[in-house]
Formats: structure tokens, sequence, C-alpha cells
């Protein structure tokens, strides 16, 4: 039951995680994962992968992901999103799932479509829009800081950040 | 920018993955969460932690999780669902939080107090109830199988049963 | 642009209809749609095909459809509700979806993982539950009768009869 | 139980699906699916018939609609929209409701009112707003399609384009 | 612009009140208007007119209604609850809706399908269930002890009966 | 139980409908109310009263109303709005509630504060905004016309200008 | 502007809390709040005021508080809950609205009524149902206990008693 | 059981009021707050204290404000809002928790997470947005003239003022 030690296979430039959305609209709001990430010194890929619109490309990205290297699967979606819960049914990889904020519903039915996954099959759901995909971001660099001491000391370091940010702005008017 | 081999310090007893939950009356949908990880076999630890009634306790267990050995938090909590956002707030190891049901508003209060965390502090939320404590031993699993390739075969082999389970049951009167 | 004869082809025996469900659980809803295509005499199959759980199934079953000479998909599932929307991704045959009740949100999240599809893959979303599984009946029943002159007078007739029944019972005490 | 030829009745200028819609102001959501229709080659005819304002027009519509030779009925209405599922009632043909964006709840009261249809008179509800309104006139095609071979190609093509387009966007900066 | 004396028209017997619901099933709340406008002593008469199953009986009703002597309609439906809208597009009679309390979303479908009706046709909705069955009879009233003191009084009585009742109870254990 | 004849004590250019609102921020929305009484010959009278600011005056107001000659009285109020139904409480007059659509949640809070009415007090709620002010007039008209044959034929006259502009703007490009 | 000692004129046994509710069948939810108060040590009074049908007595009961030497008032109420936002417009002591779980809408209605108070008047509003109730015992004990060191330190074991009961339960099977 | 006088002990300058909120943005609502703190003759101090960026500052505010002589804390949050409730829970004095507008979902699920707290930890919950934190001023206010009398004359002439303002208001075009 002991972990294993991938660091002999892991490269520094191959991509740990992947960021995927359903359409290139969603980029708008996904590219702050991508910005999380970068600085979080994770590597990562990304591209444009629909569920509904390209359901065999979604299918082979989920299927391969693991063989490729990818450790974290980032997926964003909006409306009737179904593409966190897709990719996470073929594959074993931890899949965060961000629900992006919908025109009419505002995101309510992007958050639902993607959270009430049924027993089994889990999507790690994030808060709706922009703040939700900065928080894929800082989960999957949680995930893979289980086993990376130099992606821990750069998490707790961004930690004590935001903490003096917030005090360096806490006295008001 | 390695990955590193903890194997050599983990032992088969060492609880990897906590479970707490906000009151006594969440084991009843919590204890979901711990089948699927005995199922799976990852080892862990079980307790209530109340984020209002007991907060020096939950800080104490949020800080001292990661030197403790936990890789993996799983909070369950109902209502204004505080304990798997304020457990984020104090450790950089991945929180999976799961909605329990509640009374009045069935567990709309707990996914939104759970889901909607502000940028920098992710919480990994699961689907409203049982399945969602099913679905967070499986999201727990999935994250340590990043790093322990028998845990990987295990949540595969978990995965074809439950698709061979579906095809067994097809058949309709 | 003229309409085809299929009538060549088309078997009294060969289902017409394919009505497929997320979950054994779901039959307990679903059987009305079939109780409602046997009241009308529309040949049907029926089956489990899960979206999660069973994803080649699915997509076999979805590419496979029009070519088994099937002419309508009825898909019910519950929570996110991916089933209805990834076969109308791979079939250009009318796919209807009924939102199974869910327990903790009571369907509304089934509705609107099913409804919110994007621009260029629709899915004919019924209402919550039993009457949305026996209105798929008669949805896939109008759907046929536009080509089946027969069919029509049988649905002519039931919505004579649902008149009459209305009638026959509207004195009150 | 075969399904009958009706091509030898269909003329091409003849409009196969009518869409109507509740208020001149419906116009800027219901075009998309005029443009909808246009694009795969499908006859439509247009017209504004309120079901609160012209309550005997809507009537004599729903009930003349098939002897004028539609095969289907798009309607779309916001608010307490009750156009779709009073057409339903008069006809035996599919209609195809589309929910308007509202001003004060978003068109969550439209997606109700369509949507959650009595057993025996079902509406096929689209998603809410201009994509709604665009995926009715997919489904339209769809419908007619399951005998009109010209135009499941053309669905067909219009599918591989959508899926190309998505690929041909893909990459990210 | 003087109101006008039809107390020489109105009969004892006659009913003043036409209370209508879609369903059979309807009654066991809309019982609760009937016994309120019995006790409030205000003739009237009940009927099942379903606007989905009985759409000719419905205009029917509704256009004959004024001239059959009715002053005011209360009609309750459930889900998408089109009844008391539809009637209301073909009188100018005052029309009360009640929303019936449905199965999968508690009567808030049944509600805004009553409620948001677009400017010219105004609905007077009522709470949902018995208690808005109990004042739609209360309703009714009021608009007829407008042009009434004798219904006006046992009006007032019925409101300081309210209030004694209150009172009565007021000692708690 | 005849209806009496009040047209002998009424006068023409005393008010018969008093609209109130809770707010002078309410007058964009509410006077859509006062435009269209003027619009079917309905005299009335408008001030601001506020529940919660000037709750003796609301009582002063809802007390004497009936005394000073009003028939039906509307109020117009957001967010926790129990203008409408305190008001109800004090006069048996009917009361028509306007939900004033609020800022964060729309007219949500608003509408279920109106409409949610306990048994024995009703009010007769309308839709959320200026449509809802607008049906108000209408329904006050429809109200005072069961017994004024004049208001009852502008009421028809202007159902009939309804219909007409639709029928004039139903054709489309 | 500094604090008054009112303790020369406080009588151990006048009650400092009012409790109300707006009806009799609130008090199954209302006693929680009474039991927490006795729990703690804080005399009060209890009794059924109902806005809508004793508004005078409500009135009388919210002006009159402050000088029989209430210092804290309760109000508890479901639906169209106006009882604890009327009573704060006619005093200006702390009002305190518990949320009553309604029928049809589980509290939703009651919650908005209560919480969205206009600006200028406000309600400290308590969690829906039974455990709102026991807060708002909570909550005016902890009003008290700014000016009563006694109760202070009531709250405090109060607090350190749940600390230890939790502890006490938080081995789990 | 008697109050004690702790106007001995106080300062005219010490802050009795303690306004924090989760972040920096969030003054543009709370703000409001401190002008009614302000305009009432309430000392006050404000800060940003983050539940999830500074769960020790959080603590270590919470724990001293009783003994730093504040009486009462008002405390905004959005989103997942744990701020008030976390801060309730180290501390016995009065919180009062503010909603903050979310951009998604519009303050719902800054009012759930705030509102919703389990029975033994109140958080006096407000409206949400700015009319909210005006409120927040208020009850403050009101909590503190129980104990200060010429707090409460204030109190009551702002009441005045504002019953004045709606009248001078009242007439309207």
């Amino acid at each position: 039951m002991t972990d294993q030690d991938d660091s002999a296979v892991s490269h520094p430039s191959a991509p740990r995680v992947g960021v995927i959305m359903g359409s290139r609209n969603d980029w708008e709001t996904m590219s702050a994962a991508c910005e999380m990430l970068d600085r979080l010194g994770v590597e990562h890929e990304r591209s444009v992968v629909s569920a509904h619109r390209t359901p065999e490309r979604m299918f082979e990205y989920a299927r391969s992901a693991a063989s490729r290297g990818l450790k974290v699967i980032i997926a964003g979606a909006g409306g009737a999103a179904h593409l966190p819960g897709m990719v996470a049914s073929e594959t074993v990889l931890p899949v965060i799932g961000v629900p992006i904020q919908s025109r009419a519903l505002q995101g309510l039915d992007s958050l639902l479509s993607i959270v009430q996954m049924p027993g089994g099959i889990p999507v790690a759901t994030m808060s709706i829009g922009v703040a939700g995909a900065k928080n894929a971001g800082v989960m999957a660099a949680r995930i893979l800081a289980t086993h990376d001491d130099g992606l821990r000391e750069r998490l707790e370091a961004f930690v004590a950040k935001q903490r003096d940010d917030v005090i360096a702005s806490a006295e008001l008017p």
C-alpha cells in the first residue's frame, strides 16, 4: 500500500495538469486557472474540448490523459455542463470542475450539472466563475503537492502572501 | 519540479485520509465515505470536529494534519457549512467537502456554503448527501492514486465493477 | 426536399423508439414511458445505459441507433443528468430527455442538467418525474405520427379519451 | 403500424415548420430558430401569436396546423409562458417550446411554465434564450429528418461542421 | 362613471362565483375555497375544467361566465398551471388563481406559471396550496362585498372571529 | 344576499382606487398602474405609504379607505414587502399587491413576501415589476367592472385593442 | 455616550425578553427559544401575536414593550412572515426573527420575508426552524449579556458545554 | 440576575462596535454600516479580517473583542461567507452578519452561508447588500441602546426622521 516514486519518470517540461473547456468563450474564465498554475510553477497544457460538439475528442483526451503523464484534469463548462463529469467517467485521474457563469441562470445550472454526480464518479467542483477557475489551479497544485515538496513550499508561500496582502490592506479609511 | 518519493516514510497502518464531520448526526451520511475508503484499501481516520462548537480543535486538526502524515482531508457539514472551507484555510492539503442534506433547504444551503469559496482557498465539493460522501472516498483515492499504482489498479477495478453491474442489470422487464 | 417513404424498410416488430435510463432505479419512473408507448401501439426497446458508468456502451448505443432502425430515443436521468445530452451528441435522431426526481433537489438539478444544452445539440426536455416519462412516450408518438397516419389517429383518440375522462369527472361533490 | 409516404403530398415550397411567439419582442430571440431552419434548408413560416392577447388566433393556428401541412410547431414565450402548452393541447403535432429570458427571473419562470406540463400533453422544451431558439430549429430538423434522408445528411454535415469548428479553435494562447 | 345596481337582476340562488380546477385531484386543495364561500354565504358553482385536456370546454366556460351571471372566477392549477391565465384571456371578469402544491417543485412552478402574467392580462394570485384556496374564497367575497353590504358585514365578522380565535389561543404553556 | 346599488353615493370625481407604494423609488414601477387606471377611466388617488417607516400612516390609510369611498387598494412594495399584506389585515376591501423588482434577488423576495399570505388574509398578487403594476390597474378595473357596465365595455375595448395590436404586428421579417 | 445602569430598575422576576409568534402552530418550533432562555436563566414572557389576524394587538405589544421592561423581542413567523419586521417598525428594541419552516417552500419564503428588510428597520434573522428558534434564545442572551456579567458567564459555560459534548462524541465506530 | 453598570469602565472614545469584512472590496458595501454608526453617534473601529486568508487574525480578533471593550461585532462577507459564523464561534458577544451581494448568485449564497447557523451559535443576519450594511449599524445601536438612554433617544429621532421623510415625499405627480 506504499506510494510509488514517480519522480524518475517525470520530466520537468511534461505537463502534469490538463486544462480543458467546452468552448473558446470559456477561456475568458479559464485563463485564471492557467495563470494560477503558472504562478505556482505547475506545468500544464490547455485546449478546447467539447463534450457535446467533439465527443470522440473528449473521450480520447480522457482515456489517454494518464498515459500521457497528466496527473490532474481541470475542466470548465457552462449550462448543461457535461464535460467534467464525462471526462471523470473515462479516467481515474482526479478531475476538477469549474462552473462557467451562464447568461440566464448565472451559473446555477452549470454548478448543479457539475457537482451533482452520482455515487462512484466524483468531480471536484469549484465555485462559479473566475474565482472557481483560479481555485481549480490551486486545487490541482494541492493535489500534486501531496508528493512534491517544492510545490508544497510554493503553496505555503502563496498562502502566506495572501495573508500578508489582507493584512497590508486591513486599514480602512 | 520533480515529484518526491514518500513511500519510504509511509507506513501501511498510518492513515492517509482524515474524515471529519461537524456533528455526530452527520455520520449517517459520512459513513459512506469511510466504507468506500475501506473498499478501496485506503487507510483513514475519522472523527467529529465542529467548526462552530470546537473551533480550536478544528484548527489544531487542520494545522497538524500534514505533519501527522495525512495526505487528504474529507470534511462533511450541513447548513451554514463552514468546516471544509475553514480547514482548507489552515492547511495546504487538498480538502474535499461533502454537503450534508439539511432539513429545510435540503442541502442547497450546505452546497453553496461549501462550494462558493473565494479565490485562493479551494474546497473540492461533492454532490449533496450519501452519494457525495461515497464520492469523497473515491476522490480521495483518485488523488492518492496519482502516486500509488496499486491503488490506481483498485480504482480501475472499481470502475470496471460499476460498469459490469450496470450491464448485468441492463435488461428491464 | 421531399420526405422519403420508409414504410418499406420498417418492420412491424422492429422497435422505433429506444427507451434508456441511467440506473435501474429509474425504471420506477421510466416504465410510464413504456406503458404509454404500449398504449399507443409504438414498438420500442428498453435498457439501462449509464453515461457515467458505461460510457462506451452509451456511445455505442447512440451511434448505432439510427442504423438499427430507431427513429427516436427517450433518455431518463437524475442529478447531474448527462445521459440525454451525451446521446444527443452522438446521433442526429431526436432525443427526448426525462428529468428523474432526485432526492436532495427534487429534480431541479436533473431538469437544468438536461434542458440547458448549448446551441447546436438539442434535447427535447419533459417535465420532472412520472408525468414527464409518460409525456416522453406521447412526444415520441407525436414525432412518429408526423409520418404514420394510423398512429396519428390513435393519438387523436387518446386526446379525445383524456378530454372525455375530464368531462366525466367534472362534477364535484 | 408502418410509416406512410407523405412525400407525394409535400411541396417544396410549403412550410413544414411553423414558428410562433407570444410577442414581437420575442423575435430578437426567436429569429435564431428561423436562421437555423434556413441554414438546414427547412421551409417554415413565422408569426406572432399570443396565447393571452389572441387566444382565438392561437387556437385557430393550432387546429389548422396539420391540415395546412405543418409537421412541427416551434413556440417561444416568456414569463407565464402558456403558448407552447396551449398549442400542444389543440394539435397532435410535436410542439417545441423555447423559454424566452425574462427580465425579473431570467427565464426560470418561462422554463417552468413550459416544461412542467401534466401527463398527456408534452412540450419539447429547449434551453432558455437564444441557444434554445437555435436548438428548436435543430430539433425540428431532427424530427423531420427521421423521414427525410436529405435533411438527415445536412444535419450530419452540420454536426461535423460544429466539431471541426471546435477543433479549429482548440489551440489556446 | 357611476356603478350600476345589479341587485335587481341577481337571484339569491344564482352562483356569483365559479370555482374550477385542472384536475379532480385538485379538489383536495380547492374544496377549501368552496368551504370558505359557503361560510361567507356566497353562492358558487364548482367543476373540473382542464386547460390542456379540455381546451374547448375551458374557453366555453370563460366566454359564457359573465352572461351566466358569474362575477368572479377562481381557478386552481398545478405545474405548468395555465388554467387561470387562459381563462383570464377570455373574460374580463376578475380571475383568482390558486397554485396547487406540485410534487417535484412543491408549487414553485405552479406559482410562477400563474403569477408571471404579461402586461394586460392579470390573474389575482393566491398563496400555494390549501391556504391559497381558502384565501381565494375570501378574495372573491371581498370583491363581491364592494357592492354587497351584507357580505361586507359577514367578512368583517369573519375577520373579528379570526382575531378573537388568536387572542383566545394566545396563552402558551 | 343581493348586491346593493352604491351608484347613488358614488361621485364622479371621488377616487375608487387607492394606489400606494412603500417608497418614492417605487413610483418608477407603480406609475404604470396609474397610467392604466387613467386609460380605463378609473378615478384613483396615489401616495407613498411605508409599512416600516410610517406604520401609523399605513394603518390609518387602510382603516379609513372604505369610509373614504375607496373600493380597491393597489399596494406595491419590494424586498421584505409587507405593505400589501398589512393593509389587507386592516380592511376588507380587495387589496392588489405588486412585487417591485429588488436589486439582489430580482423580486423573488418581494413576490414571496406578498403572495404567501396565511389563510384568511388574501392579497391578489400580480407579476413582478412594471408588467405587474400595469396588471394591478387592469385587475382593479375588472373588480369595479363587475358593477359598472361602462367600465366593463372599456375593458372589453382594451382587450380588443390588445388583440388587434398583436395581429397588426404579427408579420415578421 | 456612556452606558447607563438599569440594574436598579430591573426586577428578578420581570421578563427581559418577549417571545411571540404568529400562530399557535408555531409553538412547536418556538418552544425551543423558550427552553434556551430558561436554560440560560433569562426571564421571558411568551404569547401568540399575529401580524395579520391581530394587527392592533401586535402594535400595542410592540409599542409598550420597552416601557414594560422588555429589552429584546423574539418573533417567529412563517410564509409571508410579517410579524418580526412590523414589530421592529414600532419599537427601537432589538427584534430577532425566526423563519418557521413552511409547508410548500420549506421556509425559504419565511426567510426572505423576514431578512430582506429595507434600510433603517433591521430584523436580526436566525436560521430556519427549530435551530433558529434555539439560536434566537442564545442571541437574546448574548445581547443582554453585554450588560450582565452573570449571564455572560452562563453563556460561556454553555459554549464550553457544547464544545465538551462534541469532544465526548468525537469517537466514531 | 440584575444588569450591571458598565458605564464606569466605558470611555467616550473607546469603540463599542467592531466592523470587519472579508475583503477590501467589501468596503463599498460595509461603509454604509459605519456611516450609520457615525450618524447615531456610536464609536466603532473597522478593519479587513478574512476568515479564509487570515484565520489566525480572525480568531485573535474574536477572542480579544470583549476584553478590548467591544460590545457588538458586525461582520460582512460574500459567497461562502464564513466570517460572521466563525467569529460568533469564538466570542459570546452578539455578532451581526451582512451578506455581500455576490457576482454569480447575487448574494443568495452569502445569505444562506451566514444565516443557516446550527443550533447554539447564532448570527444576527441582515438583508443582502448596502441596505443590510446600513441595518447592521442600526441593529448594533439598538443592542447598545438597551442600556444607553442617550442612544435610544437618537434612535427614536432617527425613526421619526425616516417617518417624516416618507411623509414629506408622499405626494406623487
